[in-house]
């Protein structure tokens, strides 16, 4: 199989493969395994502080010198309003209430105690640690920040779910678009939609290429060769991976959440706004069954902050019905594999089975 | 390409293209179009009655000898308790006034005056007239309908939405299986999951290719070669197509509707109950955006019965605010070309785009 491209070009990769930056299972270690195996590894900073920023990539750096992308979360924080500040507490309560009933002793922070950090900042760190490719998600970037990255040579990797989202980060010369299907576990990536957009893999990356011009990854229901064959075939040039990863060695998963996913069936893989206050895939658990079409659901960031710690703590416990556990419609075995063998098995395979289709 | 495979040689048809049972919009003219050009054309009995039935299957079997699948709802019909009578006629208020609002004056019938039609009459119907192909949705088949079917050489085809269908459907000897995709249009063929199963077809065809060993048909935002194709590499050896002929010539819906299909973006397909009770893909329009989320949704077939009357004297006055447009997530040109045109094309598209892929 001929896997130079574009994408391989233009990210200084050996296969245009993308270690999906899952931001609390994608560990550094998974980073540099993903590096040292001749694919993209994607450092999540999710809503890490500047500080943090260069702590964790200056981590990375100081163990490869090979290409990595880090990953910001791109979204307008909203003012606290009393009427906020009011739902805030509420939920507060609910969310305590709920775990006590559930034998989970836990006191989530007051509204005025988050510490939010704008994705500002973070770029400001990215461009001061020199990072060479920047994906991002939940928004597109501002114009200004775009020219500044730009200038400093940096790569930018938008993610989009609809067409619309497509033309709009093209237009505003993103580099290469990263294409969400309905399949990716995780977090949607929409930003244009309140009804957030819900397009298949098969229908979404095909109009997607008939719209645009710039390379496309896909990201979504990719875990074996037929999938990733399949989206080559609908003009995908990069195929992100990320619930392969969550089973493995490197991933930040425990073992209590790996053995539940485990033993996930298809139905219980569910959409779901309850712990971020964005619409996320994952397992389907007692926080999520109880938070479900509820008021109590704050707008993203606050919901995600408020439950930052009641995860910490079922964590701590081995407790997997207070924890988000992301992973997307593609079911598979999950196993302990390591990072390396994942990606090795999946280009093993790949070009083994190419023979038959392509 | 080589288009003979095992779905060519059950159905003995020459491509492995099925045009999908849409019921109100495949005409028998389109069936007939479709038998023509080689592929299955599907004539959708919907909720007619055994005596209509027996009609169209008649009026089809004149104008052709080639192969045709009828296709029937399979699905149970809930007691009408007291509550129901109630909610029926609370719904049927609401409707009548919202359509008054909106300038539409319709009297919709009561509870008592609606004629249900159970499958089982159906499939009577279609064994007295020697149908050699039947497919359904909504359900399997009960064992003793299977076994009677099986007995007069009929080839049973069912509709899956998750593995767990695909493998009911299997284990109860259906020929081939129909894997519905979230990118479908018109009614999810579900059947065993109260949050009707959303899995896209990427994720969702793969999976089934490797749980189940009966041949897959796939449905679901193919409208090009390229969807083709990947549809082919994930493992399916047939390809419905349902949002291609929307626009025919053939096609029953009417240029009111045709025309606010040609305008409509990707955010305005949706997945509503509104229409039927059952989940189904369409045009957003003031129909749906007023009864989403409200009580006003009864149980198949019910609200389905209920809105039938609004639909038709809504399409007599064009006005599509109030008639169901089914559609699926791959939006194209919906032009006129006939049925005949759009497979040919298909055709000559998918074997000469192979060559660069497969």
């Amino acid at each position: 199989m001929e896997w130079k491209n574009d994408i391989t070009r233009i990210l200084n990769i050996e296969y245009p493969i993308v270690q999906a930056p899952m931001f609390g299972v994608a560990t550094t270690a998974m980073v540099v395994a993903s590096s040292k195996a001749n694919i993209l590894g994607s450092l999540p900073l999710g809503d890490l502080s500047p500080e943090k920023c260069i702590e964790v990539i200056r981590e990375t750096k100081k163990l490869i010198d090979t290409p990595f992308a880090v990953n910001i979360f791109v979204n307008t924080i909203p003012f606290v309003s009393h009427e906020l500040k009011e739902r805030y507490n509420t939920t507060k309560e609910y969310i305590e209430n709920l775990a006590k009933q559930h034998h989970l002793d836990v006191s989530l922070p007051e509204i005025e105690e988050l510490k939010l950090t704008s994705y500002h900042e973070q770029i400001e760190a990215i461009i001061t640690e020199k990072c060479k490719i920047l994906s991002f998600t939940f928004g597109n970037l501002d114009q200004q920040s775009i020219d500044k990255l730009k200038s400093h040579g940096t790569v930018l990797i938008g993610t989009c779910t609809s067409v619309e989202e497509a033309k709009i980060l093209e237009r505003s010369g993103i580099d290469i678009i990263c294409v969400q299907g309905i399949e990716a576990g995780g977090h949607r990536g929409s930003f244009t939609n309140d009804n957030t957009s819900q397009i298949g893999g098969l229908s979404l990356l095909s109009q997607v290429y008939d719209s645009v011009t710039v390379p496309l990854i896909y990201a979504g229901g990719i875990y074996n060769a037929k999938t990733l064959l399949a989206v080559k075939v609908l003009g995908a040039q990069g195929f992100q991976i990320g619930s392969l990863f969550l089973g493995s060695k490197e991933s930040a998963l425990n073992e209590a959440e790996k053995t539940r996913l485990r033993n996930t069936s298809e139905k219980d893989i569910v959409l779901t706004k309850s712990f971020s206050g964005k619409f996320a895939r994952g397992v389907k658990n007692v926080f999520i069954e109880a938070l479900e079409n509820t008021d109590y659901i704050l707008p993203y960031p606050y919901q995600y902050k408020l439950t930052s710690e009641l995860k910490n703590v079922a964590k701590s416990y081995n407790n997997t019905d207070f924890v988000s556990i992301w992973a997307g419609q593609s079911l598979h075995s999950f196993d302990g594999k390591s990072t390396a063998e994942i990606i090795s098995n999946l280009i093993e395979q790949t070009e083994y089975s190419e023979k038959a289709y392509l």
